[in-house]
């Protein structure tokens, strides 16, 4: 299988493409290092990405920016990252890599736990990853060519904590191995329109 | 108790303006008609629109608009549609009316049935609804000043069964006037964070 990941140098990317690549093709994409570049937020820069890859099986994103502030203070800029990045740039790659996306294949998208359980200053990162989840429940009634899509929704990396753990007290943290299980089950299992929670 | 209706000439803000008239004083806000006018894509204009109506102890939305097309076929143009209206307008509302807000007051927004169940054609309307309905379950962790918020989210309505009654099979439709039953709960009860589902 040939396999296509978003954001492959990242914690959770380097983890799924380690789990994936002793038995499929991967394609490690990411913004500044990879087999190929993109920039998720810009839909000229998707479309040469896959023009470049051409046909594949698998769609995995494991990347996404949102920002962290408190409700009153968060920007029209900071809630556009958010649009942007995560959730636009999410779309944007599963509906530019429809055409590309060989019969059978599947999309597995990122969101967080913060859809289930606000933090304080997460305001925008619930939202948006509340939207990327019910984005992949409406999507998975209308792909063609009998592709799949779901959705894993981790709580904060093991490998985070150091920078993170203030921000999420009394959340039990996983090991992005565990997270790249939920993306093997997405992207060789035969469920779709799923949520694969990752949490402690 | 000073009540501001968002969209306060539609069927559903009607319904709310009828059943809340007679013990309450409502504010009717619309974009082209009402006491006050409003574009609720547009930060400016709802920071005049509150200046000028100065304190109050309900925001009720009943406005926003989203995009229908397939799947693979929606623009980005389509898809920013909901995002300025739906989504952003109703968090801008929000964040604008949090200082004139009184001690103890709420903000009632608006989802749709669309986030719970997908039809054809309704993908943005899906993710727009579920990005609602988050934001309003993280922000009722933050909100200052024992300020509430909930999200009313109606089924198709009796009344536009006509229109759109081909969109949504087997879809009971609901009156506006049982809708407008959920936003007096959110208004005059004392939950907040939830989501008031009003199907058939």
């Amino acid at each position: 299988m040939k396999i296509v990941i978003v954001g492959a140098s990242g914690t959770i990317g380097s983890a799924v493409s380690n789990l994936l690549a002793n038995q499929h093709e991967i394609v490690r994409v990411g913004h500044s290092q990879g087999d190929a570049l993109v920039d998720m937020t810009d839909g000229a820069s998707i479309d040469a990405l896959f023009e470049g890859i051409g046909p594949f099986d698998a769609l995995v994103v494991a990347s996404g920016n949102v920002a962290f502030a408190p409700l009153t203070e968060l920007s029209d800029e900071q809630w556009q990252l958010g649009l942007e990045s995560k959730l636009m740039g999410q779309i944007k790659l599963t509906r530019a890599a429809v055409p590309y996306l060989n019969e059978g294949g599947s999309v597995t998208l990122i969101s967080g736990i913060l859809s289930e359980e606000p933090i304080y200053w997460g305001v925008s990162a619930t939202t948006i990853n509340g939207a990327v989840e019910h984005f992949v429940k409406a999507a998975a009634c209308e792909l063609p060519k009998g592709l799949r899509i779901n959705v894993v929704s981790p709580t904060v990396l093991t490998e985070s904590m150091d920078k993170y753990s203030a921000f999420f007290p009394g959340f039990e943290p996983v090991p992005a191995a565990r997270v790249a299980l939920a993306y093997q089950k997405s992207v060789l299992g035969v469920q779709t329109g799923q949520v694969f929670r990752v949490n402690g």
